[in-house]
């Protein structure tokens, strides 16, 4: 018989999030599961590590499993690095991230802690998904994708991911049954920010960050319009960042 | 006469950081100078923003100027957004961020509050460079590196900078004098992680992250091979992380 991949879970809305359960619930189908999940919300937290304190980890058990859970103090990407390097007795066949409460797709990948595990995966050479419902609520739904969730993750299983490359899947919410599935590009959008400024009761402003999500791509093979028309959308994301179309523009300044 | 341009400045090391006060003193000779940076130290923030606690900011005064000095509660990424949306009167020329203490060269980019802030500005249009010295020390010596550090910025101000891409610039410390510039790829390397156990007081195990930094890319045209040679390297970065090249496998799934 062959043996079960090893499959490390985590995500950034910490270790109690109905998101992640959902997700132990799909994996623990496919393989063996570690969850090494923050012990606190970690959203908005990108590519951030901890180097300047100390990391916390405990063994905990907060349903029947079969998986085997640790609690992390640290973001998401300081939990694939703390499982890999350090917890897990073998490196992972698969990293899966999520599911988020809340989309993750085009320009929210640079802001995403559940990315961001993804990512780390895939830089230690792990090959790595990210999974996130377009419902940011605690009591998000997340039976009608568990299917879905399954399926891409076999394939990924099944094929590999290419090398250098991390897969970003986003789910939309709506009444009617999802569409299918598309592969993508990143939407080129972007957020317009706006502070509300307040004072405290000592008097002193300060502010909580909000803002509107402009995305002004046309774009009929962007993740937002998947998404918009009732598809899941698949971007295969990568972490070599360098705008290699750049380069021969940058050489011609006198430098 | 024509109208000096507006720049922003930033960095991830906080608002008193040696390299922080070097940026300002080549840019007061550049334009109109902003700054607005963190209240602490930022390091390895990656690009995380805040979301679920409040900022805070208040107008300082830590040398004679001219320019005008914003202390910030937030993150590197929140100093820009705070900058661009609420304390500036006008959309800035330029952003630049730094001089950081330490590389943020290769796969480090990644986990770079620096290089988030320059990132950041980006994705809201404005033209961006994030500057780096090898030099993690807080005492390190950014006088070598001054005038270069404003023939790249003079020369971005002249010609500007791809739409969608900011600059990753990283300085060498050597003896002899810097050979050049060299525009480059990101080297394709990564972090071997060491997790140091340790036992608090109260018995309780914890850690400290720390690791190797591993480069098996072997390019000439890598930043890895300039800073190793005595060259600033300039990566230009992007933020569109489509792997466009992955698209096509992807299809070939059975989805």
């Amino acid at each position: 018989m062959k043996k079960k991949p090893l499959i490390l879970v985590t995500n950034d809305d910490g270790i109690t999030a109905p998101g992640l359960r959902a997700l132990i619930s799909v994996m623990n189908e496919l393989g063996e599961v570690v969850v090494v999940a923050p012990d606190s919300p970690q959203s908005g937290m990108g590519h951030a590590i901890t180097i300047n304190s100390t990391l916390h980890c405990s063994r905990i058990e907060l349903d029947k499993g079969p998986q085997v859970e640790y609690s992390c103090s640290g973001t998401p990407a300081d939990c694939v690095k703390l499982g890999v390097n350090e917890l897990l007795t073998r490196k992972p066949d698969l990293c899966v991230s999520g599911i988020n409460h809340g989309s993750n797709s085009s320009i929210n990948v640079i802001y995403s802690g559940t990315m961001s595990a993804a990512v780390e995966a895939g830089i230690e050479g792990i090959p790595a998904i990210g999974f996130s419902l377009l419902d940011f609520r605690w009591a998000a739904d997340f039976n009608p994708i568990k299917h879905f969730v399954k399926k891409i993750t076999q394939e990924a299983l099944a094929n590999g991911i290419p090398k250098g490359v991390v897969l970003n899947v986003n789910f939309p919410v709506q009444e009617e049954p999802l569409k299918g599935i598309k592969v993508c590009r990143q939407a080129n959008a972007y957020w317009v920010e706006k502070f509300d400024k307040r004072t405290n009761p000592q008097g002193q402003e300060y502010y909580w960050l909000t803002g509107d999500f402009i995305n002004e791509d046309k774009g009929e093979d962007t993740d937002e319009w998947a998404l918009k028309n009732g598809y899941i959308s698949i971007v295969p994301t990568q972490f070599d960042l360098t705008a290699h179309h750049s380069i021969q523009h940058l050489n011609s300044w006198n430098l």
